[in-house]
C-alpha cells in the first residue's frame, strides 16, 4: 500500500490504493457522478459513523443513486479500521461512484493518514479569502437540481476556490451568496461566536455540517446559546471568534480574513473540548 | 471490449475499457478534478479535434493542471479511430483526469457508439425545461475559481438536471441565470433563429461552444447574420427557431419549452447542412 492509504471494498475485501479500480467509463470519472462521506477514526473509533451514514443516503437520494444499506458501509468500516497500520487519527472516505452506463455504482472506502497541515491548522488556525459562490442562499429549496445539500463526488469549484487562495496567500475560503450571505467554505461549515453564543448559517444552499451538529448539541449541553441565523461578511468581522468545522480538520480558528487578522476570542480551546478534539 | 466501446492511453496502447484504470485515490474520482472533451469521428475522421484539443488546453489551465501537448493527444486519437470496429459515427472523449494527491494525471481516450437517442433527436427533436442555473451571467468574469468557462469532470449538476428533465417529461435542459439571462443546456449551447438570424448567448458564464462557432462560421460564409447576444427566456419563446447544439449530438432543434410546442421554422434542415451533419 502507498504511503500508508488502505482501501476496501464494501465486502470488506482490502485492495491496494495503489492499483485501478475504477473502469474508464465510470460516471464517477467522466461525469463526477456519485456522493461520499469523510469521517475521522480515532484510535480505532469512527466518529459520528451514523450520523454520516444518513448524509450518505440523503446524498444518494439526491442524485438517484441507489447505495448500499448502512449496515454493508458499517461492516466494510469495520474491515479497514482493523487493518490500519497507520497513525492514531485516520481519515476515512465512504465513495459511491455511479459505475458505468447501465452498470452497478462502485462503492468502496478509502483510509489515509490525517495530514500534517490538518493538525497544524488545528492549532494554528486558517487565512481565509472570501470568494463568491456565485448563487443566492434560496437554491437549495427552489433549484433541487443544482444539488446544494448533497456531497457529491463533483467538487472541481471547491478544489478550485481553494487553490485559489493558495495562490493569493491564504489557506482556505469563506463561500458568500451573490446575496451577501455567509454560505461554507470548501469542504467546512463556518460558525462565529458572539459573546458565548455560537451560530452557524442555517443549511439552505449548503451542507448540513455533521462536526457543527456535534458542536452545537455538546455546547449547548454546556449551558452555551447556540442557534442558525443568517449571517453577512460584516457580521464575520463583528464576530469574536470565526472557525472552520469539518469532518477530519475538525476545528480550526480562523485567524485572517482578507488578509486582515482576526482573534478568536481565547475561546478555542474550549470548542476543542466540546467536540472532544484528539490530542495533536 | 464491453458493447463496442474502446479505450487507449496516450500512447495508443489500447485498454478494455471493462477493466479498471483509474486508482481509488484518483481525485478526479474523489473530486471530479480533471477535464475533458468530447468530439466526434465521422467515417473515421475526428470534428474540429485542434479546437477540442485548444479548448481542453484552456480548462487545464483554468483548474492548474497539466496536460499532454496536443500532438500526443493527436497520436492517441488516431490509434483509436484507426481500431476502432463499430459504426460510422463515434462519439470520442479525451480525458484528463487529476491522479492522486501529488501523482500524474491520468489521460486517456474512450470511443463509443453514438446513443441511438441522439439520433433519434437530430430529427425529432428535443423537449426541454427552463432551469434555474443558480447564478448571474457576470460570474465567469467576477470569478474565476467558479470555473463556468472549464469544461471539468464535475459534471454533476448537468446529469442532475437532465434527469429532472427526464422525470418530468422532457429530454433536456436550457440553464436560466438568476438574471433571466438564456445561458446554456447541460451538454449543449443554446442557439435561436430571429428570422434568418442566428444569435447565441455571450459565453461569459458558460462554455464556449464548439459546435456553434462551427454552425457560425458556416452561416456567416453562406449569407446568414449571425451574431452573441444576451437573451431571456422571452427572447427563446419569440424566436422563429431553437436548437441545442453540441459535438456529439450536433443538432437538435427544440420542439417544446416547458410542455409549450415550439417550432423550428422550418430552418432545421439547412442549419444541419451547414453543419455538414452525417445522415442518420
Amino acid at each position: 500500500m502507498t504511503d500508508g492509504s488502505i482501501a476496501a471494498l464494501l465486502d470488506g475485501t482490502l485492495v491496494d490504493p495503489a492499483e485501478p479500480l475504477l473502469r474508464p467509463d465510470d460516471l464517477g470519472v467522466l461525469r463526477g457522478e456519485g456522493v461520499f462521506e469523510t469521517t475521522l477514526v480515532v484510535d480505532g473509533h469512527p466518529r459520528d459513523l451514523d450520523v454520516h451514514l444518513v448524509r450518505l443516503a440523503i446524498s444518494a437520494q439526491a442524485t438517484g443513486l441507489v447505495v448500499p444499506a448502512p449496515d454493508r458501509w458499517r461492516a466494510a468500516v469495520a474491515a479497514v479500521v482493523g487493518a490500519w497500520a497507520g497513525g492514531s487519527q485516520m481519515v476515512l472516505r465512504l465513495i459511491a461512484s455511479r459505475g458505468p452506463e447501465h452498470g452497478e455504482p462502485v462503492c468502496y472506502l478509502l483510509g489515509t493518514e490525517l495530514p500534517v497541515s490538518s493538525r497544524r491548522q488545528r492549532r494554528s488556525g486558517v487565512r481565509v479569502l472570501l470568494l463568491e459562490r456565485g448563487f443566492t442562499v434560496d437554491v437549495g429549496a427552489s433549484a433541487p437540481w443544482l444539488l446544494a445539500g448533497a456531497k457529491t463526488l463533483s467538487y472541481g469549484i471547491n478544489m478550485s476556490a481553494l487553490r485559489h487562495a493558495r495562490a493569493n496567500g491564504a489557506d482556505d475560503v469563506i463561500f458568500i451568496g451573490t446575496d451577501g450571505a455567509v454560505l461554507e467554505a470548501p469542504t467546512s461549515s463556518v460558525v462565529v461566536a458572539r459573546g458565548r453564543t455560537l451560530i452557524t448559517p442555517p443549511d439552505e444552499a449548503i451542507l448540513a455540517g455533521i462536526t457543527v451538529r456535534r458542536l452545537f448539541r455538546a455546547a449547548s449541553a454546556a449551558g452555551w446559546p447556540v442557534r442558525t441565523e443568517r449571517l453577512g461578511t460584516a457580521d464575520l468581522h463583528a464576530a469574536d471568534g470565526v472557525w472552520l468545522t469539518s469532518s477530519a480538520r475538525l476545528l480550526a480558528p480562523v485567524v485572517a480574513i482578507d488578509g486582515r487578522p482576526r482573534s478568536d476570542g481565547g475561546l478555542t480551546g474550549e470548542l476543542a473540548e466540546l467536540l472532544d478534539m484528539p490530542a495533536a
